[in-house]
């Protein structure tokens, strides 16, 4: 199946604090030639060092104003900078963005490449090339959002057989149906119209993540969060610390599995790790109590690819 | 030789970019119970978790304000708090020290330790117990400066046999001496004092390091850089590339082995190392070429003990 590669890159995982083995939140996601990064922990660049993604990168998420989500921006575009990027950057966050940014300038006088800033609000799309970034409002005690990147309807299935039926000569013409054009052909000396609804199938779903940044569960979930490739949640705990992930308004391993189940997505990451935890069995135990399908607990610098399900 | 142990940790050995295995600039300096930091690159704290130092850093002194000698500032103060520090720290800087701490309010509104800010000036010694930190000023093409940690100086060797044949009984006496004092003695009847100086040797040096930050070759060094133990200096190049050293404001290998020379010191350190280098052959060639002392080249996380001469 043709379409962009889809990847996303675990850059940090810990919980609040980094460990010497998991560094704070950073999520990366490349697209075709599109990078996106979800938050920006303390040495985000120098984990796209580790695993040689560059840095360019288009447009930065933060899904909220605590220090472990955000603070690796400073140094990243004191780095681009120092690389001679020129290309503007798009930074999205909650209310204080403009602040952040006015620090970034402060802190980093040097950048010479422009920032685009903009708040961040409920449900409101940002546009890209073929996907969307949709945030959500999630429960972490502050403005704090997550986000659901949703690619673009593609279009059905070409059905080859019923073209040559219906007498297409196959050659340009299947280009064109495909792409959406209808065509005149002459059969049995006569001209008639093919459409493109008669020899395609219906348009398929494009490939979906959801990220929800820190969190309590989600009582209700955009109707756009549905049906995820990759549902990445928060997992600050285990299923024997719920009174405390209350507290603190974070997720269990449980809770984040019940979210998978509920939501009905194909696979799911836990993340965001508190660093009292140096193994990983109980958190999928108690993520796999509630949802029967993947799960994963990515260490820093895994990858991994979003495949098409048709 | 009873005395404060003295250790340096090289947390961050990086120039201006941080590498897969070198962070921004960051020296550690425990002595005794206190810990010192010389600039605090962006990882610091996960390269402290790496070594296992905790966080109980008294001061923190920067060298200069370029994003690569500071940024990590934000996150350790953050964890600090998280982790329930009461003990106000000490921040040195240039003249934007005050600003900064102002940021680190913005960015970290939850700390509720107090932070006590100190601007530097060349020259004027920040006193500590048992040892001194001296700010010099460098030649960096900004505010910047360099430091000497310098030990009290140490009491002369007690002469026990001096002390014996004046007639001085082992004991209790024998300690007051050392301490400084003056004892009054019965010798044949008749009451003599003994004063600290008749028994005790010339005092003796404490020990010395120098660390530069960031700069061009000095042309002249303060009196108080002289016959340091360890001499840690700019070696951003190599000499191949010294036009570019001149241009950066940085200095080769061979510059910081002509510096190490030209002061005395016991050994000498090489860091702030550009990520250009992979490897450290041509580094010790050229610091080697002027200077016959020890030459270290320490990686990320190397630790090393400075012993007493004498």
């Amino acid at each position: 199946m043709a379409g962009e590669t889809l990847h996303v890159h675990f850059l940090g995982t810990a919980g609040a604090l980094p460990t010497p083995q998991r560094n704070p939140s950073c999520i990366m996601v490349r697209r075709g030639s599109d990078t996106l990064l979800f938050d920006c922990g303390e040495g985000a660049q120098q984990q796209m060092m580790r695993v040689r993604t560059g840095f360019t990168v288009d447009a930065i998420f933060i899904s909220h104003w605590h220090a472990d989500h955000y603070l690796g921006i400073f140094g990243l575009l004191e780095t681009m900078g120092f690389n001679g990027r020129r290309d503007p950057i798009r930074l999205y966050g909650p209310r204080r963005i403009y602040e952040m940014v006015s620090i970034i300038r402060q802190l980093n006088p040097g950048i010479s490449f422009p920032i685009e800033a903009a708040e961040l609000r409920d449900g409101e799309a940002i546009l890209f090339d073929g996907y969307r970034v949709i945030p959500f409002a999630t429960r972490h005690g502050c403005e704090s959002y997550g986000f659901i990147l949703e690619e673009d309807q593609r279009p059905g299935r070409f059905d080859r057989e019923e073209a040559i039926s219906l007498g297409v000569p196959p050659g340009p013409f299947f280009g064109r149906l495909q792409r959406g054009d209808s065509i005149s052909i002459l059969v049995d000396g006569e001209e008639m119209t093919i459409t493109p609804d008669q020899v395609m199938g219906p348009a398929r779903p494009g490939r979906k993540l959801v990220y929800t940044g820190d969190t309590r569960p989600l009582r209700i979930w955009p109707d756009a969060a549905y049906r995820a490739d990759l549902l990445i949640h928060d997992a600050t705990f285990d299923d024997a610390e719920s009174a405390r992930a209350d507290e603190v308004f974070h997720s269990t391993a449980g809770m984040a599995g019940l979210a998978a189940r509920d939501t009905g997505a194909e696979r799911l990451a836990l993340v965001h790790i508190s660093s009292r935890y140096t193994q990983t069995a109980t958190h999928i135990q108690d993520a796999k109590r509630h949802y029967q399908g993947e799960i994963l607990f990515p260490n820093d610098c895994t990858m991994i690819e979003i495949p098409f399900k048709d």
